[in-house]
């Protein structure tokens, strides 16, 4: 608390310091275009993150919920840096990218929260640990406290796999078993499914950045069959032998 | 010391961004912590920005190579609101998302730089424009003016993909007929390869923004089959009959 009034007092007064001080180097700084990573992290509340996201989606989608409710919560209590990055940047994400099904707006959102906030040689081992878990955990497991759907039960699935399209069709499969009916793509349940992901994965990452700040958790790296870490019989028909 | 640490890193990785803006918007920016996009764009010179991002992926990866050699210019030439945003948050993106294989990442990056840059009723549609060049281009164009290749034949590929994966491997495809040697991921040829292709899309980037802001281009939107945009037979073993 004390660190964090202490900032706060600082910042309050010390942009007009900063630049004072400074104006020179800051200059030839700025003119490089470098900001040193990675940015100062404060504890967050994984619940408040989590609704933040969670509504962030229906505003940006996902990339965008995830990536706000972060560094807009860094924003607010770290300020300085965080200040000059516009979160909307991450909108694009939506959708495995523009709806391209690729790499799951959460995850990508979450790629560039860990660069940001991670030393170097670390951020990519969050990124490996945190993409393992989005694959073989049942999700989404956030409950939002209001709307249609805060009471109901709700389905999960395991996606085996980091990308939009498959984790989204592995989803309203189970979904379809889950409610007796079919959940298409353009379903307001696939889309309530994107939101509470966005706020599992938001949660997730803080949770993370917390332990790996504050305690003693250290990412794991992923290997991966020469390239790549997915599944390689997600899209190739391959035998077991050819995998070994 | 704790303290004092943490507001020098503060102090460290804020300066950019105080002293590339006035106090004034600074201090607004502080109370609001919001930036309005688009951010203003200026012409740029592809060949520089190409150059810029053939060196950045021999940095910090494609999606570095490309975002740092694109949002690095319009730091130089326009300044401002460009100042705040570090280049090294998309290091991440490389290799499909940290080695992955998923989005490449020069499209990830174009993905956050039209989003920046483009209106938002824009900026998906442009993403869709390049993302169907960069699957139906033999790639890459870029020749560099230096290094050990410049002066060889230089094999192109199609990718029929946004995915770094399939990208990657139907280059190496193409590459080892061209060489008539087997051309494997962990080569010298390959990273050569996504030097050129980081350049290439880069370039391609900043043709397009200059177009459509100060051109007659229109992007146009890719519409796909249900929800991914890419070709199923990618991934499934499906029929004409079942894709029609």
């Amino acid at each position: 608390m004390e660190r964090r009034k202490f900032l706060k007092d600082v910042l309050k007064a010390g942009v007009g310091v900063t630049a004072g001080l400074t104006v020179g180097s800051a200059l030839s700084f700025a003119s490089q275009g470098k900001i040193e990573l990675p940015l100062p992290y404060v504890k967050l509340d994984p619940k408040k993150v989590a609704d933040r996201a969670y509504d962030g989606y229906y505003e940006h989608e996902c990339a965008y919920g995830v990536f706000n409710a972060v560094i807009g919560e860094l924003q607010r209590k770290v300020g300085g840096p965080y200040l000059g990055i516009p979160t909307l940047m991450f909108w694009y994400g939506g959708g495995g990218a523009a709806g391209w099904g690729t790499l799951c707006g959460t995850l990508n959102a979450a790629g560039a929260i860990f660069n940001l906030t991670c030393k170097q040689k670390d951020f990519k081992a969050m990124i490996d640990t945190l993409y393992e878990w989005y694959q073989t955990t049942p999700l989404p497991t956030y409950i939002p406290c209001k709307g249609n759907w805060c009471k109901q039960p709700f389905p999960k699935g395991v996606s085996h796999s980091p990308l939009c399209h498959v984790s989204v069709q592995r989803w309203c499969k189970n979904a379809s078993v889950y409610f007796g009916r079919p959940i298409l793509y353009n379903s307001k349940e696939r889309s309530e499914r994107c939101a509470r992901l966005s706020a599992t994965v938001a949660a997730k990452v803080v949770e993370m950045l917390n332990d790996y700040h504050f305690g003693n958790f250290k990412p794991h790296k992923v290997k991966g069959s020469q390239k790549t870490k997915m599944d390689c019989r997600l899209c190739h028909e391959v035998t077991m032998k050819e995998l070994s």
